[in-house]
């Protein structure tokens, strides 16, 4: 294993320092436990948005905490569920009075911690709702699913749902964007590489010299098939016609399409990917109305991509395109 | 090698093509030759600022086009020098009437085609000023480059000289603030892993498996050392060691501070190595007063990073801080 560490159960809370001192001012960074928030949080009135889940995903989620986006987010330690005192302590922290929506990828540690914080902050007198983002269509259940996985309508979710609350959207509605974003959004990605954790050292899962995975999962979760290397094309033919066809996106849906890089694959792939998505979608009179390509939710160092696709109606698209102020997404009016 | 390509020939071409698709009503990209504009381009009256060099950097350069920053890049194939008639039309389609800066990596084909460009330029009545970014402090000399290498400075450079275009300045001062960027600005990197070229289809280099190659160019070219594996701490020491040593920055100073991701690291072991070099500039009295953490200018898929300083005066700060809007770096005001 090479990485840019020091000791490899320092990684989190070192990524976090660093974290804290890039964006001093923007962010404030809490240790003991650890979450991250905007740093003029709590706003008062605004429905306040919580999300978080392992670390190594990077800039999913901490990336994500700032105005237009989340009010806070909780790591955990790599590929581990934070703890409900996290999710607990940065909902006190954040929450404006409007009630707080916590967006929880399905994993079942992050819905079983985000369920016990929302127990607990409930208990505290705070209004919480939850919403699970579960978009991934490769596999029915999954090493630590039950259900199918939540990737990449994650990060549309966060960023409709963060323009929503900004907007003084009730929790309710807030909650009902939410739930929409993942109805409509479906995803599916492919690995060429393992990924590797700092702890164990070694690669999570084997792949052949001309193997690829497809289906993966962010944490290396199996997918549907190993075969043998193949062309962006018939990956992207794979992997977007599995999306389409589970929604199904049909002639005339406008979309949103997102290309996001696994962490090890550079950018110039994930424009000759993005090249034959429109290809695939433009074929079946699917039409990109906005679209993302970049490493927004990663996996460690897994070179590969996953695809997501998003049916846009204007009021999505209005909230998508609202002003954004985060490390990860920025953009103004 | 496995990457999310079709055929290696066709990765620069396809690419584009993504980008064009991705990007459509910010940016125009010409093919035959190839050069990315922004689309309001020409801007009249405004110095207009053109960079390029070999694709297998990006978001550098075509990520770098749009307000603020550069009205057109020219992407070679892979770690190759596009050639002089790509810089010849891109001035021709930039230049609104105010002249136009060539910001030029020093690589000798660079160099070299770039110079013709812009003696092509100056016969059909064109001004063109050209500055040679050569900021790597690794090597005096290296395999595609007589001097110092061009590399993280020229995001920094790009970014400030737009900004100053953007003000209103004549060409003689857009230039100078460049060759001001350039010679404030000190830069080394390591590389963890080899990048792949598509066309070679194997390993640039050969590194063992608990080897690094320190001072590492963009290319893969050599660098100063190749030692065993160490720590982010270690690695931190020895590039900010030899940046600081080399201008040199001393107490007081105030820096820009860009940890810059080799394309195949994860953004995660980015903050780790900012919180070190936080860390190493406060003990010597060094104050970050702006930074950028991300991967900006890539080698394909090479894992590691590099570490850039530049020593801001206010004109500097200002200028980095002015609104920006491309697909690589994007702010308000």
């Amino acid at each position: 294993m090479k990485k840019l560490i020091n000791r490899p159960e320092d990684v989190v809370r070192e990524a976090l320092a660093g974290i804290a001192l890039a964006h001093a001012g923007r962010l404030v960074v809490h240790t003991d436990p650890h979450w991250i928030a905007r740093a003029d949080a709590p706003v008062a009135g605004k429905v306040a948005i919580v999300s978080g889940g392992g670390s190594g995903h990077e800039p999913l989620h901490g990336g994500f905490v700032g105005p237009g986006m989340l009010d806070a987010a909780c790591p955990g330690e790599v590929f581990t569920s934070p703890t409900p005192d996290q999710m607990l302590a940065a909902t006190q922290a954040v929450d404006g009075g409007a009630g707080t929506l916590h967006i929880v990828k399905n994993y079942t540690g992050d819905v079983m911690n985000f369920e016990m914080a929302a127990d607990l902050a409930r208990d505290e007198g705070l209004t919480v709702e939850q919403v699970v983002i579960d978009d991934d269509v490769a596999v029915k259940d999954s090493l630590y699913t039950a259900g199918r996985r939540g990737v990449g309508a994650t990060v549309l979710a966060e960023k409709i749902c963060g323009a929503a609350a900004e907007e003084g959207r009730p929790l309710a509605e807030v909650a009902g964007l939410c739930r929409t974003v993942n109805e409509r959004s479906r995803s599916m990605g492919v690995a060429l590489t393992s990924c590797t954790t700092p702890m164990a050292g070694k690669p999570t899962f084997d792949l052949g010299e001309d193997e690829i995975e497809v289906g993966v999962g962010i944490h290396g979760e199996p997918g549907r098939e190993r075969r043998p290397q193949a062309t962006a094309r018939e990956l992207v033919d794979t992997l977007a016609g599995a999306v389409v066809e589970d929604l199904p996106f049909t002639s005339g849906d406008k979309v949103l399409a997102f290309v996001n890089g696994m962490g090890g694959t550079p950018l110039m792939e994930l424009y000759v990917v993005y090249a034959e998505l429109h290809r695939f979608l433009e074929e079946r009179g699917v039409e990109i109305a906005r679209n993302l390509v970049g490493s927004y939710m990663t996996a460690l160092d897994m070179a590969g991509c996953s695809i997501t696709l998003l049916r846009l109606d204007d009021e999505l698209t209005r909230l998508w395109d609202a002003p954004v102020d985060t490390p990860g997404l920025r953009w103004g009016a």
